[in-house]
């Protein structure tokens, strides 16, 4: 047998995660493209890379806008020059002094509401700051989480009080979540139509009552990707599509052959009479995210590849222990684990890009050019 | 209604990673007395608290003897002042040079071996540094993971490979994966008893040949608690029973009362038709261990409690997303969410400590004394 591996890779210590460089830029290239010819605007979530490298190359001029899903992020992107920003997550009233501060540094950061409490808080911080919090309300498209129906009169009655004294209203979010319960483009596109129409009618709830409503976003990987009319949408967002993953090829978003993120692990041991190799690589390297579980293929804890990062189609890692993993066959295939020696390096391809980069603190970037060095890419953590 | 919560909590960033002392030195004062009195060893294992302060508790004098399960941890604990350690997940023989520097500054740390091929990877590395690298026989007690069946020809084999030269058998070693499967003291004890035989017959089959076998190694935090007699056994090893978590109450190891860890974490809105409320602690400070999954009493991503850490006995967090949870009554309940206010604290209890404290850069500390301030305790990361 052959052990395969980039001979840049053979000196890291192992888990490490590793980013191909050229299909990273591939994926970002694709929705960008995609994106501008429908003549909106791309707002990436940063969620995903947690990288102020990758958001130089994903971000216009390095810039913005941004998408971002906690404070530290948005920290650690302002203090690098991002300067158009939405933290999508609820927000807090204790935080929204935290917000005012980063603001004060020049970076236009909007906060998103879906409830009275909130609005009247950000006004409140707004006037205590001396200058408006933009705030978003979230129009909720298909009952997976937050947000309020586009018909709800709390969406007036929340634009009302962000319409006032030093508040102001930005406009309305939503995302469908409920995209990656379906498979295919067709599919995505129903959701990525159901998310137009709901943020547009919350953008005509608004108008019809005589607010301002400038933006009106809308998002997800597999929606950004399907999505045809974008009739009274100002922009779309999308994150995990930068690095894709092996939940994005089972929705059929991408190819496996796409996905740029992998997890290096070392073969430590064999268990023959089972048909197991031992790898060190466990939940603690590659997240004990199991999305691809209710999808048609189940791939484990992710799918095994040679250190080339060529998939053994019918390998997974079964199962993990928290710096344990344990190489098997998919159940049902016929493939057997080879004889790797000990000391093996294997990659991994992570279920969800997102949780499986959350467990490490930089990249390993293999650059396209074949013989350039690796390069180091910190990620943001924290809160 | 009430909200109540420690003041010294109010003013913490959300999530955030909350660690009870007293609890802790509890949990860490039982196993301790209940080994103790049995005349054998313990050596707790660092990869839950991975916590320099908290080493400093657990082990005797803050020396030792300790178990990590990655060289970072190795290499922070061995500058700290830990002298004698088990790095327990079978060794890559890449990693050897690294270990044979960490022995270099002082520190005894051993290895783990379940093959020829890692044994002469070990016996050649003793030579080459000058000096033995100790490695223990990775014993299988349960098929759960790793190892050597005690009667399997190979521990012989290995044993003598270890045995000449340069290099040293230190003993032998198993862990009761399995007793994670099963509830009850009575259960543990049998694992328990398969520890012990397993690894006393490992060291009986090496000694048999004319070989060393100083160390007889065993350890879960259920067998632990539940362990009997330890005739021919040296140490015991457990980990997470230092916080214990909802696991560990499942399988009846601890009460949840016991439980040390905790997230803090903000109620940021409500989806009142559905009887959900949504806080700012998704998978990313949860993270998506779902131990509690297979048994009695499903707890979701984690119990919720209030700021207090009180219990709320059937609500849950029902599902994640990545700064999303959605706190909802558990399946069958008749409780409902309260109607907490925008803001409100809440704390989840972990389905699994070392997942959930993995997900945080630190502890914050809630000292014993009712008026002392909070401490912030770094914790370990990376590989």
């Amino acid at each position: 047998m052959t052990l395969v591996s980039d001979p840049r890779l053979a000196q890291l210590p192992t888990p490490a995660l590793i980013l191909d460089e050229a299909r990273m830029l591939r994926n970002i290239g694709r929705l960008a493209r995609r994106i501008e010819a429908k003549g909106v605007s791309l707002r990436p979530h940063l969620k995903t890379a947690k990288s102020v490298d990758i958001a130089k190359l994903l971000l216009t001029g390095g810039r913005g806008p941004a998408t971002v899903s906690t404070l530290g992020e948005a920290e650690a992107f302002a203090a690098a020059g991002v300067l158009d920003m939405i933290y999508a997550v609820g927000v807090a009233p204790r935080k929204l002094d935290r917000i005012a501060a980063i603001r004060a540094r020049g970076c236009d950061l909007a906060v998103l509401v879906d409830s009275a409490a909130q609005a009247h808080a950000v006004a409140e911080a707004s006037t205590r700051h001396g200058g408006a919090i933009p705030a978003l309300i979230e129009i909720d498209c298909d009952g997976h989480r937050s947000g309020l129906k586009p018909t709800d009169p709390a969406v007036v009655e929340i634009g009302t009080i962000l319409n006032r004294g030093d508040a102001e209203l930005r406009g309305v979010l939503t995302h469908a979540g409920g995209s990656y319960g379906v498979v295919g483009a067709e599919a995505h596109a129903r959701f990525a139509e159901s998310e137009r129409a709901a943020a547009v009618a919350g953008a005509e709830a608004l108008r019809a009552a005589g607010l301002p409503c400038p933006v009106v976003s809308i998002g997800s990987s597999p929606t950004a990707h399907a999505v045809d009319g974008l009739d009274g949408v100002t922009e779309v967002r999308a994150g995990v599509y930068v690095f894709f993953d092996l939940v994005q090829a089972g929705l059929g978003v991408c190819a496996v052959e796409n996905i740029a993120l992998s997890v290096l692990t070392t073969v430590i041991g064999h268990q023959r009479e089972k048909g197991w190799a031992i790898v060190d690589a466990g939940w603690m390297a590659l997240s004990q995210d199991r999305g691809t579980r209710g999808q048609t293929l189940d791939q484990g804890y992710g799918l095994v590849c040679d250190g080339l990062g060529k998939p053994y189609p019918d390998l997974i890692v079964a199962s993990t222990n928290q710096e344990h993993g344990i190489v098997a066959p998919r159940p049902g295939s016929d493939a057997s684990v080879p004889d790797w020696p000990v000391g093996t390096l294997l990659r991994v391809l992570p279920n969800h890009a997102c949780s499986v980069a959350a467990q490490f603190d930089h990249y390993e970037v293999v650059p396209s050019e074949p013989d350039a060095p690796l390069k180091v890419w910190p990620r943001v953590s924290g809160w």
